[in-house]
């Protein structure tokens, strides 16, 4: 079938993964949702797609028209970032993808808004202290075609400077399901591809290639086209079993049908709000906020709102 | 059926309409083939549900990947924006939708590039004599969310300023087909309703509104995500005989199904290509080449590059 | 000499004029002080080179690094406003100036802040009246060089349009003092030329041009560099009491000798603050805050963070 | 004397330095005329405050109003450019600068309009093979306070991922004359110190620091407000000869006397044309379009067009 994610959850949710396959699930509720999720042998990463590891994802459906809602998300949101950050205190912070592509601009947009302060320990050690920040510092790599570079390789290059505990990487994701648009965040230690959200498969950026922690927080902004139509598709064969003999002869070339229908453009086409700008802009507030307070755990909100010019 | 296209080619090909319907149709093929569909009766108008008048369609597929077809699609474009002006050389453009959108925001980036030369007469009457120049002045109306007035009212405000012989409207618009996107562009004197691109439905914007001809030119830069749906099933039960009357009995509910399918976001949901920010800028540049040189007729391109600040 | 502001408290503060001149002032003080100034008569207008009226100038020095100052600005700029719109309920705001432009800005920056509602009235009418919102509206008409249409014109059709009870012009404003850059707030009910913070003199937007109350709003957010030269001479000749004689015969050619020294680019040079772009985010923010709760007097802070997307 | 320069080419007028001192400058007329100065000893590099080694400056007065000029002037600059990488076939072009700060943002604006082709060579072999393209890489480190990373340390980082031959760094410069701004650029083989151009000093970014040769090319795009009224005061000084032994008295203490006109504003205050936007666009795309001819050797005009996106 054609389907794509770059979450989890979704990934499980489609192939029906369970304890006895290797994939650890537990749900908790509330306002704001959150489901936890173990990828713990080779077997469940290969039928999901997905690096072993931990993925935790913050559902906050609502939090654009709800200030409440909103706040609420931050707080879940940053003390999920805490748990990933196991008290590292010197934060490198990544904002992949492209800035001049409106689906692909969440990662730029949120180091934009962060409170960046490893410089200010030697410019401003007083001030520093006071606030007892924490040491957190910021990198836009741009995209492959932007600067002929692998996006890997300049990350590396900045670890190499800052020498961070942990790097934190931003990036739009594509996701299977509508209604998760810039509705979803996965947190996940298991480091990211660049461009996936995208369709550009890039080096992997991990604590393999990175030396150390990788944490990538990401947002789908996009469906991709072909994804949305096969679910479509399949949604109404299932209501109709007396499809299932002709369904079953279509799955072979089904994925042409698919891309005839969509007049050859299958690879680049997506599907978001019509909103799109709009909603990426609030989440990345939303992220920015919440990795603020993870980082710079003495701040206030007065203080935080102050300084990052909000 | 969910079927969604402002682009009057797709809306005759759709319901198969010919001559005796009270559509005539001619296309010329070329390398920059055009179609022009004239809609004579009520009956023609009511089942493409497109206003009586002229449709000129021009495709040019490929121009961004060839320089010469880019200037041939600029040349053909601007002969029929002449044949449309019929002369007028006072001309007011009007940019619409919303620049904040990356969608939506063809309009504003073809006034941006326009010559404007109405305030050069008084301002500079010399050079405006001695370049031919033609009568252009522009407005960026914005969208009703921005300005809470309805944009045919501001329009008409600039039309009683300067009394231009003709208004030139540019819009992006949806269409059915995906191949079509930034691909194609329709040239009508039927006038436009501003916000169809997008969804919002409001005051005409047409001859009979505004009191002057209204020429408008618009570019799907968007496929509404439940007609590509829609499209997607009907390819595939066309090809499967045996289904007819399955899907006969389907068409009844096939709008809920989608509508499902597509997890309640149907009416905002918009496909485009992954770089859609980039393709209208390019659009934006062919369409403000097509109307400087079709208003301005005596410039030649090194000025018209000069003028422009290209 | 070559001095040039739009501030009236430094066209008073440099004539040195007082009552008996026609000139009224009065200074309130405190952490945002305001300066009230009454031009009462022909022979004031002259000498300051400001029409008759009421000018009201707050001071908002440090508001940007003070969060509390911030609020206590938004708060007296609101309440200023509100004596000016003299309970005037159907209010349209104009962004004047060049939004490509960074010093020229501003209007355009206040007027996308800005909570637009008259729409709402007639599309949701009951959250309109549960929130009590005013009815605001909202028109950025660009510049004489992008439309070719004079900017009185195209506000003159919207006020056609809206039948206003009053009209706010938003614009960036030149003062002689780089110390009250981005940092005082001029509002006056005088109306406006637009252009003159930038050095295009255009026709007159006030009460007699548009048929209701035009109150403006101005920010300085440039110093001609010319004003700049002759102060700093100024300054330094009058503490050398010896030079008196010398200077006064350099008055008469002294705007030559700047001109010289500027290397005749005097027209179009610009002093601003190197973060100009910044400090203008920040003061149309503490504007359309003003704005916002002057018309619309029933939301709270957190509703009117929610509906401005702030 | 206040007086703060970024080009050599003032810094030896000003001090009025020749051959005897160490400084060899040799001046090439024509329409687009070039000067040549090499500083060769320590004395000359201490007199003028540059490090030893060439400076090219290209004059381009008046090219963005003619376009044979301005082709003229892109020949010129490739050329020098050319003289500088003496046959690096691998580059590395960085963009210093603040994207969001106007008078900053020619760095950035400049590797933005790059043709990057380095990772061509793996994707698209025999398209990088038949254009004979050079092996061009781009980097936008951002300035210190948006990553809390010094500029250079990115650089190498960079540096040691791509191993180029050469490294050209952009950046804004600031001049002595207004009649230089956006109206010259120094090529020097001396390297840059990031934010020289505005006022925070940092880490050389030199061959020494990188490895590599740096050359660097920088176009003024402001003046400093102190050194702008500190030069007009000495114009109108030098006019009265009777003021000779007055003045020698106030160089004590003129610093003071202008900080004093400026009003405390003194470090942070520029001056810059009004339409400072639109010219480093215009800028941007000069120094971009020499940068392309003198790597991508076998592309032409047309070519290059195409592949910039342009």
């Amino acid at each position: 079938m054609n389907v794509r994610t770059d979450l989890a959850v979704e990934a499980a949710e489609f192939k029906q993964l369970g304890e006895q396959d290797g994939l650890l699930e537990a749900v908790s509720t509330g306002k704001i949702p959150v489901s936890r999720i173990r990828i713990v042998n080779e077997n469940a990463a290969r039928m999901t797609g997905k690096p072993m590891g931990n993925y935790a994802t913050v559902f906050f459906n609502g939090a654009f028209s709800d200030d409440e809602l909103f706040d609420l998300a931050v707080e879940r949101t940053a003390e999920i970032l805490g748990e990933f950050l196991k008290g590292a205190s010197n934060v490198l912070a990544v904002g992949l993808g492209n800035a001049e592509m409106s689906a692909d601009a969440l990662g730029p947009k949120v180091t934009d808004r962060l409170i960046v302060s490893r410089h200010l320990k030697d410019q401003m050690p007083q001030i520093y202290r006071e606030l007892a920040l924490g040491n957190l510092s910021a990198l836009r790599p741009g995209v492959l075609g932007q600067t002929g570079i692998e996006t890997a390789e300049l990350i590396r290059g900045a670890v190499d400077a800052v020498h961070p505990d942990a790097v934190l990487v931003f990036d739009a994701l594509a996701s299977r399901r509508v209604k998760r648009l810039c509705a979803t965040v996965q947190i996940s230690d298991t480091g990211i591809t660049p461009g996936s959200g995208v369709g550009n498969h890039r080096a992997r950026i991990d604590r393999h290639s990175m030396g150390v922690p990788v944490i990538s927080i990401g947002v789908p902004t996009v469906v991709d086209a072909a994804t949305l139509t096969a679910d479509a598709l399949q949604t109404i064969q299932k209501s109709h079993r007396e499809l299932q003999p002709i369904t079953e002869e279509w799955a072979e070339d089904e994925g042409d049908r698919i891309r005839e229908a969509l007049g050859g453009y299958e690879n680049n086409l997506i599907v978001t709000p019509q909103d799109i700008d709009a909603l990426i802009d609030r989440v990345a507030k939303l992220l920015a906020e919440a990795t603020n307070a993870a980082v710079h755990k003495g701040l206030d909100r007065e203080q935080m709102d102050a300084l990052s010019g909000a």
